[in-house]
């Protein structure tokens, strides 16, 4: 059989110009269902008798699309350590390593280092903590991703131009076994030359005069990322926002490399919370159509591309109960995302020791949009889902030693707040969600692409090879 | 922004030859994560310290490939009908529809009709029975996909070349409506000069000389279906038999048009019986080779599609149990379909009314090869898998009006036969495969093409869109 795809992707860019303004998004546990749920749930919220075709995000309209499978060198289901690895420098890695080999010990250069020695500048962005794994294997290489400590550090010794998004988890080290620590990573960064902005005021006014810029979140989260995006008030900085300002203070006669990182679509798909993931995306969506402003501004020369490093929580757009019926629209009710509710379910169950069921209800109506009013609502929860609730509500009363931990409970609650979980678990499948994972899959994931070489990242491929075509597209 | 990927298909395709001889394969229910399944078990069944890259089905290595999305008019989650009219007229329709239009007034031509108004020879293939929604929309034209008496004479009326596999579900209008029946649809079909071919012997001895074939599978199963791949003796025809038959017998100056559909993909995927929808990917991929073989001895005049109609059962390649490791070689234990196991079963209840858990353990080793040996094996049960297990056979050995039917019942078992499924669910979750659901599912399916035109099948684009790229490739 004559089957090779790999030839007309060479073929095809041989003579082009270098892409020389380069862009990579990364959905962090975005797969085919986190796309496709986002814009069905647009559609959904549509009336007419028909439903409107889904087709809403910028990424999905991209020229050229494809494949990517995401397996790591000893595992069909990636972490986002091996799978950034394998985007960042073309190399399959294990489970937990920072841009170094399957052996942990010899280092591997990222396109983003490429990029920088090359005389372009670097943006790494991310909605989590800068030193969380997918943007650290742009610029630092650790054996574990665990060496927050260690990946902080190599981030203020990259010389890269920008990093914005979440904070930084062990700014001392405490959790180092490093012997000579040369102090908090804020402090060792502004000694590099990093100008430090951690307030929506100094952000704005940012202009480009050449500093080194390291931007952190007014309003640092769940281990130090981002709110999650249904949680963040419309007026603090957004994944959007960064992006924008990476392409200010960034364009210059060398081009630049942009790295940015959807991070907690990832980090509600562990949880199972679908809403709070798809509006994930829609913000991630949202600094994607910032670089699309900036290409059709530049064409020919600036590249786009959108992947996720892997799929998360075995999200399917289907469940047993609905059947062949979908209720997207339903999942408008949810306000808050799993964790701004444990927060208060948390206060709750402070004051209320010895409640019931029935006290945290209005909590629950007020939160998430189910009521129990006997079947007069489409939000109404049914018998067995009250059961569902009550058994969760019984877990999540009890002292954490004193909880459930066999199989069957892994299986319910993955070690969320059981009732929670089974809220999101309720209201997910009531809209014709269902999961099956507390951690990533093994499914390949698309990947889209837009502008100066894009038509190469058609078809099917290795993530590995995401760096491959870069390099050869910018010319590195 | 300028984001159109409609402009270059039509662009390329102007001025090339016809596609002269076009092959479309559709695996009913194939997804992603079928197809991702097939590969990764092939994978994992090879030793090694790391696993080999899953690359093995002959599609998943075909130049181009895109995502399709696959809603119908009224409903994200179509059926086999509405998607099926969907690729072979262009047009959304309802659930259940057979080409016909949303009014279900109209008669909508298919691409199989127009190949052969053009004069090209045109073969329907099905692993299911030929009357079936997949096959059906190719031939005929009614308002209902139960109408299949009416579906049945279709066929005879078609005029079309060669059909071959499963039989027919209503070949003598028991469940029809009709005034005037023209009486069986078999004997129908001889009177409009169709040669019935219903044994190896006959079908092997088949040449062409010009006559109407309709070949039935001499071994008839579940519906009138083919037996499912891991069920089928390696000596009784396959689906890649009959397609190197078609082949044998359509050839011809002007051209032929051949659907193959692997339905029995869906089917597994309904009960949630990973193995058995694995071997049937296989022995869809099987057929596809022969296409390929055929395609590489007429290069610039071939074209192979191979689509999915929709996802099947929420399948996911990750399972909250086993959180980010797979063990997909456990799934060779698998010797029988469910289907075959509920036939075994009924026979063991027949004989044992009164038997416990710990009667039929040896029927279940035998044909999924889980064991009770107190976690000596990688496939001994854990507690929380037994409790599963008793819970299902006690509901297996009630009568069936006795069962419960509430909707824990439903999720837990969807209908089928309350110990298999949980027994294919058990399975599957110590390999890592997860399933939410009994019905179709909503996410975008992969799209493969190979030989003249095949690039038009890059990219993100909607099943109607199927039909109007081999409509142009094929000049027809």
């Amino acid at each position: 059989m004559c089957l090779s795809s790999a030839q007309h992707v060479i073929a095809s860019t041989d003579s082009a110009k270098p892409a020389k303004y380069v862009f990579v998004f990364i959905g962090d546990g975005m797969g085919l269902p986190q796309v496709a749920s986002a814009e069905i749930y647009s559609s959904a919220l549509k009336s007419g008798k028909y439903p409107e075709a889904p087709r809403v995000l910028s990424f999905t309209k991209f020229p050229a699309q494809g494949l990517t499978t995401t397996h790591d060198a000893s595992s069909f289901i990636t972490d986002s350590a091996s799978s950034g690895t394998a985007i960042a420098t073309g190399n399959k890695t294990l489970n937990g390593v920072i841009s170094m080999d399957v052996d942990k010990k010899n280092e591997l250069k990222s396109v983003a280092t490429m990029a920088k020695e090359k005389g372009m500048k670097v943006g790494i962005i991310s909605s989590v903590s800068i030193d969380h794994a997918t943007p650290a294997v742009f610029y630092a290489n650790v054996p574990s991703r665990k060496m927050m400590y260690e990946i902080g550090l190599q981030l203020a010794d990259s010389g890269f131009d920008f990093f914005a998004g979440g904070g930084v988890v062990d700014p001392d080290g405490k959790k180092s076994k490093m012997e000579k620590k040369p102090g908090n990573v804020i402090e060792y960064a502004k000694q590099k030359g990093y100008k430090i902005v951690d307030n929506k005021e100094a952000f704005s006014a940012l202009k480009p005069d050449g500093s080194k810029v390291w931007a952190v979140t007014e309003m640092p989260a769940d281990e130090s990322a981002m709110l999650y995006e249904i949680d963040r008030p419309k007026d603090a900085v957004s994944l959007s926002d960064y992006t924008s300002k990476a392409i200010e203070l960034l364009d210059n006669p060398n081009g630049f490399f942009v790295m940015v990182e959807g991070g907690k679509i990832d980090w509600a798909c562990h949880a199972n919370d679908a809403m709070s993931a798809i509006k994930d995306v829609f913000a991630f969506d949202d600094a994607v159509k910032k670089a699309v402003d900036f290409a059709n501004a530049h064409p020919d020369e600036t590249l786009i591309i959108v992947t996720g490093d892997h799929e998360c929580g075995g999200m399917t757009l289907g469940f047993a109960g609905t059947k062949y019926d979908t209720f997207f629209q339903k999942l408008q009710h949810q306000k808050i995302s799993y964790v701004k509710f444990d927060q208060k379910l948390g206060q709750f169950k402070s004051s209320n020791p010895n409640a019931q069921l029935k006290d945290v209800m209005p909590l629950i109506t007020e939160s998430f949009g189910l009521t129990n009013k006997g079947g007069k609502s489409e939000m109404d929860l049914t018998e067995y889902e009250i059961s569902l609730l009550k058994d969760s509500f019984a877990e999540t009363m009890k002292a954490e030693d004193a909880r459930s931990s066999d199989d069957g409970a892994y299986i319910a609650y993955g070690g969320y707040e059981p009732l929670t979980v089974t809220i999101t678990h309720i209201l997910n499948r009531k809209a014709g969600i269902g999961w099956t994972s507390y951690s990533h899959t093994g499914v390949p994931v698309p990947t889209y692409a837009f502008g100066a070489g894009a038509k190469t990242f058609d078809g099917y491929y290795d993530n590995t090879e995401i760096f491959s075509k870069l390099v050869s597209l910018m010319k590195i």
